[in-house]
């Protein structure tokens, strides 16, 4: 005869001042911002999943970089690493951040799409070095940069790496740390964390409500008013809502346009005798670690892991990758192993035959308009997102936006001092370049 | 004993130059001027309905204005307008256009919001009239503007009207019979029509196949060669995707974003004797019949039918009305009986217990963004779109935007001779400015 002790997950309704929907750095950072700007205001964060960042933000592939064609969309970065490093060089507070530096290696016909928004960079003040074939070749010596002879790589449309362009302020970051980092910072200030709530739907009332059956009617002016989750209602004046690439299923039966479209992302990382040559790579950065390396064909790209000393391999899929929302994406190995891997060990020769101790998938959330980052207000509730794959890097400057709609405020300052013009990020009077790089 | 014929309805693979997907007001529109300027080549127009605009367009309210705050947006529907009006006028194509000018009554918070948009109208050179309450009243005798001493109209936070504000240069055009002369239109220069074939997917092709299993990879680049329908598969050198509402439908697969969002919206016709002054209204248009009308309140408008006397009542729902897709969206009785019409008795009392004859649904493509309509090249295809419920006041502009792109032409000429810059209604050269009204 055995005994279960029933334990009843008590529902429950609470009346707060904001809720923020999503525990992602979008949503802690803009949690963080506002309870520490409004200390009498209660802030409560609500996550479907049990711990910071546990959605797509622990997924992503955590790196850094001030390389942006759009001014607008450099500050955010740039505020936000300088506040990264601040928090980890000046109060000690880890995160794994890592100066290694990004590499673009380019040749044929990927170096003529990006020489414009290069100029662009380099007019702009951009830190960034060149680094030609035979330099790439001495200082990486795993590395194939052209393919004459090579009759496969040549049917394979491979193209050869010209020159190496390094953005030197740019980086890694362990995503995982952040968000933890951000909790605890958060929690410090006071704010409030419930985890292992999914908001099942955004509430929508009149703001004048009559009593009557049928209510919100088409000639009443509504607001979201909180959300309805798997644990009870949470109302609030102001609903944040930073869910990532599944703000569309919140927002969409709102009828309010998300402005994105999620993208699946797979990272296979290895760590392997062969390659540790390629990992130690000595010449870029202080640690003598490969640069955050971006091949030229395929979208290929390579993140050294400072902290366990591998590499991760991801492929920035364009056409051809469905946009696709998942509650639980899971890793293709195919796309490694029988796609990108082809195209991979022609650059890089020393990845034959080594397989990925681990893999994952996480999501983007593109916005394909101008590619720049939104928070967009709407009646009872704020929209931070359509980070399109940045919103780790644009975290701080992103949760400062959100504090300043919740205050009103028309203009706010980021780490660092630069001031920006709220409404700029926002949709109505959106006043943004678009994205090229 | 009984014989049933079987009729096998046979699959066939067909190459051509151009494949139009979707026989809309756009699709058909687009293989028009496609099929005008290049009448060597074979262009095919494909839909999943049986007949010319079966689909969203004959769906919808069928206005037309030149009402728009961008120059660039006010551009692609006068040139459309001037276009119907010589097929109609010089030709003696009837389409059912009737310019009846658009009345946009406002007042209170409504009236704010517009100010600002009918200002930059008004200094563009857009012709508008202005009418008062009390001419208003005098013109329209069935209508109630002002809600003093109606506590309920009061509680329901009905916006009065203040003034009535007539765009001139406006009115109402006949969708179907639009489509239907398109249509004749297209056939007359040589294009092609196959109904009854539903696109299943796009397909999209390595641009130089290798013939191995698992193409495309992700180092190919990639192009959209045809689509694979119910009825074998077409491909094309060019395929122009125009299918509105159910765009995301084929482009998602792909990786391309639509940029749009669908949206229901629900018309309901009436013919009564009590509503017959208020059809008649005379003073505004030559025809003597009320202008295409839009309350203060609750997004209702109503659109005069010269075809058969009668009027439709809309409501633009905003917040509260989902995003979602439908294949054959129904209309939602409820959303008039129960809901908009508690607000339209109030300002016009002769639709009191006045029952719809007939009533249907669309759905509309709202790019959010900046409000207007898309042209966008992809490799292999060209995506038409994102019209924003203005898809039919905006056909012949879109067509020749589209045929330039099929050209490879920098600038296109629209009707009466502007000439516009083809990539400015793009998304990465984007250049126009958010619609505002």
């Amino acid at each position: 005869m055995s005994f279960t002790r029933k334990v009843n997950v008590m529902e429950m309704d609470i009346d707060i001042d904001v809720l923020v929907v999503g525990a992602g750095v979008l949503g802690l950072s803009s949690a963080y911002h506002i309870k520490r700007q409004n200390p009498e205001k209660e802030v409560v964060v609500i996550d479907k999943l049990g711990g910071p960042g546990q959605g797509n933000t622990a997924k992503s592939a955590g790196g850094y970089r001030n390389l942006f064609t759009s001014g607008k969309n450099r500050l955010l970065a740039e505020s936000t690493v300088a506040w990264f490093r601040h928090l980890q060089e000046d109060l000690g507070r880890k995160i794994g951040m890592t100066q290694t530096g990004y590499l673009y290696l380019l040749g044929g016909k990927q170096l003529g799409k990006r020489e414009a928004a290069l100029e662009k960079m380099r007019d702009s003040g951009v830190e960034l070095r060149y680094h030609d074939a035979e330099e790439l070749k001495r200082l990486i010596p795993d590395l194939v940069p052209d393919f004459s002879g090579d009759e496969e790589a040549e049917m394979m449309g491979l193209d050869p790496i010209e020159v190496g362009v390094q953005g030197v302020s740019c980086g890694v970051v362990d995503a995982d740390a952040l968000a933890r980092r951000l909790e605890f910072e958060l929690i410090k200030v006071g704010g409030i964390l419930m985890y292992n709530r999914r908001v099942k739907s955004l509430i929508l009332k009149p703001r004048e409500e009559l009593g009557i059956p049928g209510e919100p009617f088409v000639w009443q002016d509504v607001a979201v008013v909180g959300a309805d989750t798997t644990r009870g209602e949470f109302k609030a004046e102001t609903t944040v809502v930073a869910t990532g690439a599944w703000s569309a299923g919140l927002l969409d039966p709102l009828g309010f346009d998300s402005i994105m479209r999620p993208k699946k992302r797979c990272i296979f990382v290895f760590k392997d005798p062969k390659l540790e040559r390629l990992y130690k790579t000595d010449g870029f950065n202080e640690q003598g670690v490969l640069p955050f390396t971006q091949l030229p064909s395929a979208g290929i790209y390579i993140k050294p892991d400072p902290s366990e000393g591998s590499l991760w391999v991801s492929v920035t899929e364009d056409l051809g990758r469905e946009y696709l929302l998942e509650d639980d994406p899971q890793a293709n190995e195919h796309v490694y192993s029988e796609n990108a891997y082809y195209a991979l060990v022609k650059y890089l020769p020393c990845f034959k035959d080594v397989r990925p101790v681990n893999m994952w998938a996480g999501q983007r959330a593109i916005n394909n308009f101008d590619k720049i980052p939104i928070v967009a207000p709407g009646p009872g509730f704020i929209y931070v997102g359509a980070a399109t794959g940045n919103g780790i890097m644009k975290c701080d400057a992103l949760g400062r936006l959100v504090a300043a709609q919740v205050s009103g405020e028309e203009y706010t300052e980021l780490y660092g001092g630069s001031r920006v013009k709220v409404s700029d990020f926002g949709l109505e009077e959106r006043n943004v370049e678009r994205e090229t790089f």
